[in-house]
């Protein structure tokens, strides 16, 4: 039975080379005083920070500035920007980065309208309304998570070792600039990592043996032979406008809510990444794409067989007239073969730092002290034989 | 090169079977007077008229109406509509119907915003501007013109004989209620009508020779894949609800303007069929279906035989072996096949009565007195020659 949905995505997205001149009037919808959020010092080494000072002088704004936003963002940076907020009366926030940025910048747009502290609003046990945040546009700088169109936004807290998600209708950004141009400068390694999260997206909503829309699934095939195809090419050139025109509009598209239709939404290896990352601090990406292969393996038997074989067929093009499952291996090994080769990623946990030290606590916390009901429900000793394949 | 495009779409979608409940806080947004605009009886017969103006009683909300809309809905339902919105200072229209009822009522929206008659927004040398509309709320009944999505609306005039489309945002509903259910007793022939307009809308922007997304082929690929699979099933099982609900939630994607991208937007095969309805008033999806094979196959040389190759692999899944035109070929067959034996939608013009007379008239018409910018540049005698080759 396919289940009812609410479809809604008022963002506009600004898509190409030559869309900043659209800038000052889209900020000046919301008001005069900007606060613009970044991380390192990438955006003034490819030239990008000038352009948009330049554009935000031109239309007569003011300018108030919050950088230092880091990979997997903190909330004491989502402090820190909410406090600007409130001290500068800012009437819009402008991120100018990646997931990370646009993330951290989401919790400030909510924390500038409240007076408690912003961790409350994740905080499990508190779990404090978003009833609404400042308006936000971000112009986009990394294709991977998808935050530039949808509502959500994953903060860490170092002291908690906690990374918690949240979604809420009132982090949604107003309007988002894309230029592939703008990820020209992203390295090989940053862009293998974006297309394993955006594949791994995909593969979350996917997986899911709820009867829904084929439109959604042919969409969702799609998107993967996409990624599966231009990848590579932005790997192998860094400023091929289509390969990355192609990734940048798939991974908005992948996690902006239209591929979902009725499905339920619940999720299975993001949580376990982000156990793992909020110990490990290692990229988003990178972890989702040692997981996934080894938790298709793991949810693999008769009454899931057929959405592997539907992968296989459509998306990896295997002869559909083999058996079932060997179709599904194959899917499997073709999905690796795209994540280790192809974009080169490390394979196993040990490549990466991770031992099993801390299995039994990152598994507990992925499924919530109970749980985590996904494309197969998964307690904690299963999470933790996943984590066990992901050791060789 | 893909050009730079802007993505606006901001309609709020309430799918499937249990939304109505939505309906009075949705239309409460807009203030308390509602204009309920529909065609014939049908929405009484099938009980849906009577559930939603419960709804509107319900949500203490002061309900008009306005019924007899007709296909290829006409300036003098425009007219009266319009009217009615000032003489009862109408809040926001509700369009219950399909595509003729939703067009019909985004002039009566715009219309009710000025002092002049609604047919200048559509006269070619008046053009009158169109700054804003009443809000617009649609239930919809008929898959295939995808009006609850878009910002386009089509009017006939008898008196000119023209039958004129535009564009405007404003013109864009606010929401739109897609429940499959409520076309369940849409007869076969309709169903069939509506899958060739829904095919048509996806093959105009499809058949394009200027580089885009690959990821847009792709969902482009994915909506006549579905249309493909799913006409037939709601031909022989009208309450089958998964045909219904992919061939309804697929005649939106169709041409909200997402599978544009960059793309150039002219289109060949309406202003030819607008031009036959116009005069002939045949249903405008019957329309399509003979001109669209005919057409392509004009348009077929070695310059353009890749797309055709795309979409016969890709769609039809036709051996890729094969020589390029020996797969262009046989991808106008499959699609003739489609039209003309698995919807049995009669496959020539003396079929359902149109004659030589007025092919250079509606050819002139079509080509705008000069040249038709599509897929391929059209002149009148173009035009000609492909109505003629619909004869047989």
């Amino acid at each position: 039975m396919i289940n009812d949905f609410i479809y809604d995505i008022p963002v506009r997205v600004y898509f190409g080379r030559d869309q900043l001149k659209h800038l000052g009037s889209e900020l000046r919808k919301y008001g005069t005083r900007v606060l613009m959020t970044y991380g390192g010092g990438s955006i003034k080494r490819m030239g990008l920070y000038d352009r948009v000072v330049e554009a935000i002088k031109e239309a007569g704004l003011e300018l108030f500035e919050l950088s230092g936003i880091e990979p997997n963002p903190r909330i004491d940076s989502v402090r820190r920007g909410a406090q600007l907020c409130k001290d500068h009366q800012i009437d819009v926030l402008l991120a100018v980065g990646g997931g990370s940025t646009i993330d951290a910048t989401k919790f400030m747009a909510a924390g500038a309208c409240v007076d408690h502290d912003p961790w409350d609003f994740l905080d499990l046990k508190k779990w404090a309304p978003i009833e609404r945040a400042l308006p936000i546009v971000s112009i986009l700088t990394l294709a991977a998570t998808g935050s530039e169109m949808d509502c959500a936004a994953v903060i860490s807290n170092p002291e908690t070792q906690d990374k918690i998600g949240r979604l809420a209708p009132a982090l949604l950004p107003k309007a988002s600039f894309l230029d592939p141009t703008n990820t020209f400068t992203v390295s090989a390694y940053q862009t293998a990592c974006g297309a394993a999260d955006m594949m791994s997206h995909i593969i979350e909503v996917y997986f899911n043996m709820n009867e829904d829309l084929y439109m959604l699934d042919c969409f969702m095939e799609g998107l993967m032979k996409t990624i599966i195809r231009f990848a590579p090419i932005a790997m192998r050139e860094p400023d091929n406008y289509e390969a990355r025109a192609n990734l940048m509009w798939a991974s908005s598209w992948a996690i902006n809510g239209f591929v979902n239709g009725g499905r339920q939404k619940a999720w299975s290896c993001h949580p376990m990444e982000h156990e793992l990352s909020a110990i490990y601090d290692i990229t988003h990406g990178l972890g989702l794409a040692i997981l996934t292969p080894r938790w298709m393996d793991y949810c693999l038997d008769e009454t899931t067989v057929s959405k592997y074989v539907q992968m296989g067929t459509n998306v990896f093009s295997i002869d559909p007239t083999l058996a079932p499952m060997d179709i599904a291996h194959e899917a499997i090994g073709r999905l690796s073969d795209f994540f280790f080769n192809t974009l080169q990623l490390k394979r196993t946990f040990p490549e990466v730092g991770i031992d099993e030290t801390h299995f039994a606590l990152m598994a507990r916390k992925a499924v919530g002290g109970g749980t985590l009901p996904g494309f197969k429900p998964l307690q904690q000793q299963d999470v933790e034989q996943i984590f066990k394949m992901c050791m060789e």
